[in-house]
């Protein structure tokens, strides 16, 4: 089959993946499905790969390389393990992001994120920038009928990423309480269209892009601001004395500090995005009783609950396609910013 | 002032409320508020008043006739007591139906229907089919600039007993799950919109009435089914095994007795509408490990979240005026089913 | 190897499970496991399944007998299938009661009583009663290094269900609140302790048998009644005005209707114990805001939890052993109330 | 009356608060209540506010000098404002710290620290170090009849702060599961106490001087460690693998930043006391997913939950007594760390 591998990291990105021949993967474990990949989302995180940001969690003996890249991956069941019967060759699936064991407490608690001993195609494994993947029956989602896998693979990881921390904040927040989405990206969007559809609070959408903030406007935000210099004391005004849940898409460049600023008294700064580093004096954690928590990912029921909603077209995601011959010119663009949502790869 | 007092109980409801003069109510405690009446809903419970099936619990000493109706209520502040400081004269409001003391556990843990010492203004006490109404400073929720009291009066009771209802339901539903309105009616049409702003679960909206139908239609019901004989199966076929909520808000007529039948395992059936009994095996409670939970009225503070929702037009409702001479023509409507959303009395 | 098989039902149990030859299991899948019988308890069940009570549900083609029963089991890993990772042969575990997917969405939740197509070896399919059983991989639990199989078997069944109810209930109960435990016997001992561990509130036990009254208070109970006529007044008496939770062990005999009347509002009835009827009026559900909700034994991860509890001697079991050839006399002991404690057949 | 006030602060504590003769406080508004200080807990709080460490927020006018301090108060109602209904002269009572407004957003959700416009006696307004106090119904708890106000002032604040971070974590908390309690003060051992009431978790107390160690191992902590360099090691590999909650009572010297290194994936840490700054990479907290969040006193039923396992002997608290006339020397001793227990005010 034809895949895209990463030979070496480089911290400029002055690299290309090598799109070559790879036997196709096989079962062998009782578990095991093969995926025939529809179509492979393409992520920040892929850029952060390359760079080499996560070579000492993803590829600590430095064993990895050259593999496959791809972790947002839809497409159809072509091979399965002799164990598995929820899913046949020909159904059309999504993948949650993690091949997860199923028998550590984490998963039994349905905390997929905290299995014991998962493995993370397109991180630690090869992925789905290719013909076909490898991963397991833990990890499929079959596909409501009406849906394609073209439209969806980035909900795999980017969509799952927003919806968990949109129904996470959606749990604290009543009708007429404030919650910002600061970022209305790829996973900011997400946010914003699940909060609407999860609580009754109002949104503040923060964006330094006017096509973010006017997408935010169209998604039906409550209020769009443009993260000016001005922006914690244009929320304390707005909310009459601060948000009560603050999403941080951005994680870095100076949002990570303003987060926190804007919240009211008990309210919780959501981690998402990162790079930066959160400075914060413990006695206003406790005069103002708020919360910093991270996020990440989803659990696999939180991906079936969103690709409800987005059977119903009720969250929505935009996509930008490219053949997977032509996977450098995706990264080129995602990396100039010249992609409008997300970008999908199509072998 | 003019007040509509009723004079008697009786069975058949051959009797009408008697308008007449009534010295304005005053101030006499430091929590006490006179509100001047502007708008007041006519509740079933009005009707059920007259018929006498609440006078063991409302009078039980017999001591309370003549007394003026009207639990819904809503206007601007007339008079307020020493102690009060968050409304002044001229504010608009709307009256949370109790009267509670601010200082038992109940009202500690912001449960008001639990208030150890409460009073209901209609209920045993002067009601709000007046012009002026005694309650205090707790009841009042300053209304939106943009709202008039006579477009919210019914919120008050009907509003806060299907928002609290739907506000329980909607923390258990996921997107892709399914609850079962039975009843969409004053209440019922709330609980609908309610549930549609506050989860991603769909609804299934059941009435014997074509209007009702049609109604819950509007409103963005995900299915309407038109309660036949079919009705528990049509339930388990469309949601695959059994609906993960069931409101009941007819409680009676057999609906009470359908409802926990319709629920998939681990579901809730609950009951909001009365007058029948629920009858149950206590094998089929632990197999099906399913609940059944009364819901009774509403805290303030989920009266100040339902405000919210209808000031921004999210959760809307229709109401039909009638003026305070024409109480009794309003009450053989209604009772008569002739009237179109809910009835209003304008002094 | 040597089992106990049932060949047919009898209503008054004038019949004995025959200790007979049968070859021992084998792995067939690729997640079963070959568990050796260390300890497998008698349980209530065991007698309605006797009895034809469950033939409806459990044997609904009448092609189950003869098999064996059995589903309170604990022992040592025999032998795997091919895709189990987490357990290896020698390992002495407890065995969940069902044995479950893993792959359904009652399964992803954690909930594994919800599980889509599981089985629950000892009531539609050969249980322990013998020398060997097959499960699967997602039903064990490795055992404490310094607990045995035999002192612990029961919990599998009999522990867990009283647990997993009593954690519903610790999640509402606050100190100084009270909660209702009817019925002090194999499961309404461990709802005890299991209470005193989980939450600061007051525990009411109630129970006509002294011996039984006794333990309730060896383990602490705040409270212990005698469950005469006037239960439910001396209930509303000790707490003031009802109790904030009742765990109804019984369920039948008059049990299932006073409990709910024992209630505050706002409170709830757990049923756990089968076999009456609730009837309830919808208005005393409604003006009392009370829930009664059945519990259902419990999930894996709650056996876990009830496992390191036993392991720090917090909870306990007192159990009576019999020989696997002494299996009918253990059900007549069993039957004639003369088991001290929990009944455990060792083969 | 005899009162200890405050007439300047000092960076260096050398200065005395003056014990002189000030008129008795007065009812003036309807909810007014005097208090016969019948004990007043000396809080480190009390030396930071003679340090001047909390001029900019409770005396942002520099108005408030001289005043009386003390917030930790117990004592018998003096004198009631007319409306006043649920206390009488005579009563003893304990103080929950905050004079409340109770017609607030914050005060109706029964988040009494979050009430918009309360004031805070010993803080902003005069306190308890003295023979009378000035507070409001709301604050009042009447205490139980077997509990003397010398017992309990310590309660009001120290406990109540010490019990709500330890009712935050049990609700998180399974058996099975950790949590670390960071410094063994006057707050960490009611905070122990209160774990192990409230949850079945593990605790790992935390403490470098070994008094505080023995306190910790005599109320029952699973483990005890003296807080040398490796003691996040320590928590780890005891844990195996990180603690599921930490909760910091020190919150400067350093242990604001081992804290939330002692987590394991998901966990949380709560911070109480204060004076360091927390450094964490955004990129830790979303791959740990963990949440540090900050824990301000407590609420009022709150307070009364920890008075109910008071007054049944599950949480206690060692004090220490100083006359009023002393509590200069009181003062003294407790910076030199010469106080066992908490020292307690008695005029």
């Amino acid at each position: 089959m034809r895949a895209a591998r990463l030979y070496s990291y480089d911290e400029h990105m002055n690299i290309d993946l090598v799109v070559e021949d790879r036997p196709v993967p096989q079962v062998s474990r009782p578990g095991d499905v093969i995926v025939r990949v529809g179509a492979a989302g393409l992520c920040r995180t892929d850029l952060h790969i390359i760079e080499g940001v996560w070579k000492d969690i993803q590829d600590p003996q430095r064993t990895l390389l050259p593999y496959i890249l791809g972790h947002e991956n839809a497409g159809w069941v072509e091979d399965v393990g002799p164990g598995v019967t929820s899913v046949k060759r020909g159904d059309a699936v999504i993948c949650h992001p993690l091949r997860t064991c199923g028998v550590c407490l984490g998963c039994r608690r349905g905390e997929d994120m905290y299995c014991e001993s998962s493995s993370f195609p397109g991180l630690n494994s090869d992925g789905g920038f290719a013909e076909y993947l490898l991963t397991n029956e833990r990890a499929l989602i079959k596909l409501n009928p009406n849906v394609a896998p073209m439209e969806v693979a980035p909900l795999a990881d980017a969509g799952i990423t927003a919806y968990r921390v949109a129904k996470k904040a959606a749990r604290q927040l009543m009708p007429g309480q404030y919650c910002v989405v600061l970022g209305v990206g790829g996973l900011g969007h997400v946010a914003l269209q699940s909060l609407h559809e999860l609580c009754g609070a109002r949104t503040i959408a923060v964006d330094r892009s006017p096509a973010a903030r006017k997408l935010a406007k169209d998604l039906g935000a409550h209020h769009v601001l443009d993260g000016g210099d001005n922006v914690v004391q244009e929320v304390k005004e707005l909310t009459r004395g601060g948000a009560h849940a603050v999403i941080d898409f951005v994680g870095e460049l100076g949002a990570e500090q303003i987060s926190w600023q804007m919240l009211r008294q008990g309210g919780t700064h959501y981690i998402v995005g990162y790079g930066g580093e959160v400075h914060v004096p413990t006695v206003h954690m406790v005069i103002s009783e708020i919360a910093i928590a991270g996020s990440l990912v989803g659990n696999y029921t939180e991906l079936v609950e969103l690709m409800e909603l987005n059977a119903e077209g009720r969250v929505k995601l935009h996509a930008q396609q490219y053949a997977l011959k032509d996977i450098n010119t995706a990264i080129r663009d995602f990396k100039n910013r010249q992609i409008v949502g997300r970008g999908v790869i199509v072998p």
